[in-house]
């Protein structure tokens, strides 16, 4: 699949990625958006939402802490970004523990312009239409078949479905990816969800030609840097730095022969 | 005492701790609850205070960039924490320094949902009535007999009262502790106050029926995780980081051998 | 110039310095203060903003994440600002960017109460009127003389005017500084040039009567502390980290004999 191909645009383009995310991970998302070599913004204000947009080549969303007003300039910005054909993708972070938050994904879904929906197994089965308990924002448990899932919500909102997890899946109307690279250690760290969204964005605003397979190389290439940065630092704070500036240093060589993506349903 | 119990209560109860917290400090008090092993969530909106906090296991306050929308919604998660019996701790962070903070202060101990009032010796003070300087959100000078107005405090507001400081003092209306633990580096390090907050509405989470133990238990482990951070790190920003990954390490053994908690009035 | 002059008086007089910045880097912004061995503070809320205002040395204001109620904060911590003589720092953050942006830039800028005006050189071109390219939050390209940009606005302002970049150009009407410290890694690290903001406003509130000099004084032991650092740690993260505690451990013989600030222009 030749993925380093989907690491060296990014480098070689730097795409600007706009976020209207939470104010928990908010520099982590900008940082991680940095460290692959690319330019965040961050900026909520409504007033300059279609503007900001449209200087960027993918708008990041993050529900973490929504509130109404900024789930407004956010359906704003996906209306600047649909105008440019520009990607959006939406971290439908916490899903399913409040009907607050679900109204709110539903609402921003239902825009029809957000191109790649992105969560746990907990957030993505709620935003499905299941019934699941989520706690807080962590997955719950799931116990339905997360690729028929993944797959039928892509087809119901045609969009890319990516589901994080022990193995990540990346599901459109027609394939199905499976990402198998990655470390426990990520889930003792306060942001490498919202990180993986951040990082998805940047390399879909560089190949946004190729959503989906742009989505599982970028997941690829940032839990290639986890399992790297793990020998190096096997502690969650130690770790993440170490991510972050393995992120940074790594090579299309690694990601060439480090990957575990594989197509999983045609 | 058996304050190891505490830390092993945290980690067999993995509590989801809800924060409405402020935005300097955010991330640090999301991570040091996983850090800790349990499982943080922040979210402000008013419309899912209520559904949020009933996820919880206890509930975390913070004033530090309060707003008028912002004390909305914590009043409206104190009633939803109030109605299922859930620990709500305030760190009155900043009080003194305007009387904006003061007001706000008073309201939300005036629900009388709190359960734990933090704070350091003048934000303490002045939430006693008592005339003190503050400086920003940093200790000004208190002459007063901090246990006295500590408990002074706990019986007017029928809470645990908590003042952080070189050695802490956790008062309620019949049993007073001090924890002797900590360094005097943590003063040097943004958030180390806010942290101390989050980590005793984790071990109040876990142990809601023993509130102010809970409370010198979780300020002891945290301040004896500093206690070895110090020891492998002795410059603030590495500390912080090996502050963290300590409590992540941290053993009851460690608990049970290094506090220094005592009471020192019935 | 003995520079070091400036480094000793912030760790003498230890100043309040109050923001009003971004959620992107407002942790990054309070521990640079800190670092210094001063004292931050943050808070938005309109009603205390004249309160919070009172207590400090200077006023620090970042536009990066701006919404309409932060910037009528920032007008009324202006004003308290003025009625104290305060120096009042503004990171015109992503000026150019969006018109929303440039409008609110300049409302600031029009109550004259702003004593340094600070960016890079995209964002300083565009507050004084010329067109540029900007990219997001990240410098674009400006064809024009800087210093000759500066220099007329801090004539036309009646203020001092930081452009940082590989030199930084410190301008009031009657000289032009120019400070040659620093390292290209800062580029790649979020928050580096808001906290040389923070770092600003500290040197100027610990020696109002010099703003000018005060603020090529923290450009040049901030960037001294960077060229430190990257000796110790050549990657981003790890970089920041020793950039932080070196500035914490930063000498005045340090200052004294690395500083590479000259007077261009009288």
């Amino acid at each position: 699949m030749n993925l380093e191909n989907f690491l060296l645009a990014v480098r070689a383009k730097r795409p600007l990625v706009h976020h209207l995310t939470n104010w928990v991970t908010i520099y982590d998302c900008a940082q991680v958006v940095k460290s692959l070599g690319a330019s965040p913004v961050m900026a909520h204000a409504a007033e300059e939402a279609d503007a900001m947009t449209s200087l960027a080549g993918a708008l990041v969303l993050n529900i973490g802490t929504l509130t109404t007003d900024l789930i407004a300039s956010m359906k704003r910005a996906i209306g600047a970004a649909r105008q440019r054909r520009l990607p959006v993708i939406l971290d439908v972070c916490g899903a399913g523990a409040t009907g607050f938050r679900d109204q709110m994904s539903a609402a921003l879904l239902d825009t029809g312009g957000v191109t790649i929906i992105k969560g746990n197994a907990s957030e993505i089965a709620r935003v499905a239409g299941l019934s699941v308990a989520t706690k807080g924002v962590d997955a719950g448990q799931v116990a339905a078949d997360l690729v028929a899932v993944a797959k039928a919500l892509a087809q119901a909102r045609d969009a890319v479905v990516v589901v994080t997890g022990e193995q990540d899946i990346v599901a459109s109307a027609d394939t199905v990816y499976r990402v198998a690279n990655g470390h426990p250690l990520m889930a003792q760290v306060v942001g490498t969800g919202c990180m993986a969204t951040s990082v998805i964005g940047t390399f879909v605003a560089a190949t946004p030609e190729a959503p989906a397979l742009a989505a599982a190389a970028g997941l690829a290439a940032y839990e290639i840097a986890a399992e790297l940065a793990v020998a190096k630092a096997p502690t969650p704070m130690a770790f993440k730095l170490a991510l972050l500036d393995g992120l940074h240093a790594l090579t299309p060589a690694d990601v060439a022969s480090r990957h575990r993506v594989t197509v999983v349903a045609q």
